[in-house]
């Protein structure tokens, strides 16, 4: 039977660590907010007083933690302690589902190497309902060794899991997704307007740009004009999914990683720049669809 | 039986009006080319000595001409000659193919209905391969019965056929559709090329969007980086397929469409503005899915 | 004596006239607006019935018109009447002060030429204060001649004179200026707010760029940022000034030839979104260094 | 006498030092190339076998480094050794004259100030001839007292000296100003592009909107369009001047810092993946003002 230590119990991480308990894996948790944890006991966990006493005897650490310099300190040690690097032995698995910068995913896993043991970025989407339906999107980047043993706690809290390459690989495919992401919200945001400003019914535009050239993701699951589809943010106010504020973290990450390799991505820096306006006019908690928002003619109103 | 005159016998007319001869119908071509014309009288066609001529007796006009002055002259007339409106019944129905401003359509339809004509713009995608193989898209404009009465004759050359709204929003919906395509396009390359400088398999990386949010038909149908899909222009020296130039064209008529309405469009701008330098170094014959060499390294060659 | 006719008598052409009748010219004016008239009759214009009636006589004629359209009508004919170019002399000067598409200023002078009548486009700067103070900037295309023989009634109205080309390089020159400008304000903007956004003064940081390689325009005389220069809008509500929806006009005048000529302008072509934008959400009276507030941290506030 | 230490001789820090000796200052140099040392001996600076050993019985520290991470192991010691920190005076003036990020410039200046020592940040402009005649522009960030104490050094080397703030607001005024300038350059290189294609001449264009509004440092003192204006790259092919790739590396600095701080700076980071394209297109060794043939029609040569 698996033995599964969970570090960070936030939105994302109490479901996913619930799920593990509900498939019968016995499961120790650890984070600093002792409410998060108590909801975990309270569901069947055990609990630890530091991150390393819930890591030391699992099978499997799993971690879920807000950037990476929360990452760097969980497993490399800090100034206010040890690091899971020098507690866990050489059997254990040490999967960080963080969505942080792959520079740290890579400088992590480097440092576990050198001691022999097997470390994968495996960043998620899906957001907070996918998290308690278990059927989140893992990409991981790590050894085909350990992406195949992760399989076992992956499925668990997963629908989805895909293999990008090496460690760091995992936090680089999901910063290219949600940067095209961006892109294809935006770019159907000014398209739809366009189309609305010129007479035409956003929905019957929808439904053709659907079916052509233009078809994307954003059309078929998660349209940002309002009425349009049902059951989505843009039709119940922009709230809930996934927030502008995420999303502008993780465009300062795609960003970040194209001035380390050099590279142009003039969409997906505009896409950012038009992302922190919005938030800065104060719409950072609405779901990221509400970018229609930034196109459409507020004098009509 | 229905009689079509078909005006303009270009690359994509010539094989149109020949799916109509195919199907039995009767139709009389007019084209300043007279080999264009000889190709058709070969397949069966009846020929014109002018356009007026042409569309004189037909039940159905059908024209695909390059701009919308010619569009705007063929149907008003000009210095050189009488426009159709002039010469065609109140039981004709014109049918224009060519994709041009919304503006020319809508002027040409209010002509039309003044004499109580019924006229619907109807511009295609799908390329000269649709053309042959009768499989385009037809993106229509005008009233529900243009649009009914309009099948028997659109049902030969295409597959798919849409009714965007009143005359003008066949234009509009295709190039709100053709603008987004150019996004998708852009957005796409770049993101696969930051995966690529960050080391990781561009075929990996695409097929993991694919199924993720950032989805769309360029990753589907239509992959921007060489010898990721086969059967593409990008595994084909970029060769066939959709011309910059013409991506040019239609993102220059978004932009217009765009300034009329006083819309915004930054992403469409920015992706007219990088085909534009593009096609200025030179790849205007390229297909378009070539914009991803614009973010590749030549350094790295 | 110089007597001329003066067509179009708004916020700009009422005061030009004034100045050409202080100088002691003969001015006959035109306006469909007939208090617009009698404010300048009351300083001693004279008035005719028509714009026709207005230019018969006259040495020179000048317009200030609103667009394209109205400039063709007036000089061209419509089906509401005759145009100047029938009425009018081969000895007048035909002078269009009005910012319009080059397009439109080259038929009309082309159409001038066939007659053996000079015409010349001239679109100024400097805005109501400088048509109030006879201290205007003219952008002038046309002959050498009409250039010359212009420079009477232009000096009385303007401090700078430019001699750009032939027909239509002045409105060229002045929406390559102006799209110029746009860019230098918003480029301006956002530098300073990443300033402010790191602890700058932008006080400090705009006496340091403003001789330094970031020194331009706005930062010598516009200063975007409230409370860093005294006596311009920003510092003044962003009230008075030029407007956001005049600067929008220009930039949709920039992108149309930006387009005709298969410019890429991707600079220009992003100012004018974010100009769009902010319009659309209710700026367009301000002053168009307002475009600060779009880079303002609003949760700040 | 003032005791100068010198660490970092390259093409800017060589000519630097140099000045520092012709002054009559006693100069202590350090460079991990000994020929860059031996240049400096031979026109009379005495050298040590470390950096430390160079700054431990200086007045004043002097540091020219390429990146963030040599200032920092320089400051604060790494594996490799000892940093300047531990071993210099309270009464030592540390001057980092390095352009870097504004995070490490922080990190070195609180550590520093923690010992009680002063640091201030003072990256400059000016390029390799600045650096020999002595004329360089330094923008310094650090406490009243450390930069007037700093005069006596920069007055040597520099013809315009600017406080911008607390230590790390030279960094941040620094990579404002260069980003404001590739935007003019880019802004300024489209809008002269847009007047050659239709028919202007550029030095016309240039000489109107110098002293009109689009006046900018690029049209006063640096042209990007060949034979506009003598003695500047575009009528050297380009040659000499400030490198693509060095402005993409502030450019990559400026967004790392709107990153930090949440800013919105579209101008500069769609200038950045100009300069990207270009630099990736073989150019990065070019005079940054060739972005100029980014927009020329290399389809009409």
């Amino acid at each position: 039977m698996t033995t599964v230590a969970f570090i960070g119990l936030g939105n994302m991480g109490g479901p996913m660590a619930a799920n593990l308990i509900k498939a019968g894996m016995t499961v120790t948790v650890f984070d600093l907010n002792p409410a998060a944890v108590q909801t975990l006991t309270a569901q069947g966990a055990l609990s630890a007083k530091t991150a390393c006493g819930a890591a030391a005897s699992a099978d499997v650490v799993i971690s879920m933690l807000p950037a990476g310099k929360h990452v760097q300190s969980l497993y490399l040690g800090s100034e206010q302690g040890t690091g899971l690097l020098d507690v866990v032995s050489q059997n254990t698995l040490l999967i960080d589902c963080s969505t942080i910068d792959a520079a740290t995913a890579q400088l992590v896993g480097q440092q576990a190497a050198v001691k022999g043991i097997s470390f994968m970025d495996a960043p998620v989407s899906g957001g907070t309902a996918g998290a308690a339906a278990g059927t989140l999107t893992f990409i991981c980047g790590g050894s085909q060794d350990a992406y195949s043993q992760a399989q076992t706690v992956l499925k668990v809290m997963g629908a989805n899991i895909f293999h990008a390459g090496d460690v760091g690989a995992g936090q680089i495919a999901k910063i290219c997704n949600n940067m095209l992401l961006s892109v294809l919200m935006v770019g159907t945001s000014e398209s739809l307007q366009l189309g609305i400003d010129n007479g035409l019914d956003p929905k019957v535009l929808s439904d053709i740009m659907k079916v052509s050239s233009g078809g994307n993701w954003t059309l078929e699951k998660y349209n940002p004009c309002p009425d349009v589809m049902e059951n989505v943010p843009s039709s119940n106010q922009y709230q809930g999914g996934f927030m502008v504020d995420l999303m502008v973290k993780d465009l300062g990450l795609s960003q970040q990683t194209a001035m380390a390799s050099n590279s142009s991505t003039p969409m997906g820096a505009l896409a950012r720049s038009l992302y922190v306006n919005h938030a800065r006019q104060g719409h950072g908690k609405l779901d990221f669809s509400s970018i229609f928002e930034q196109f459409a003619n507020q004098n009509k109103k």
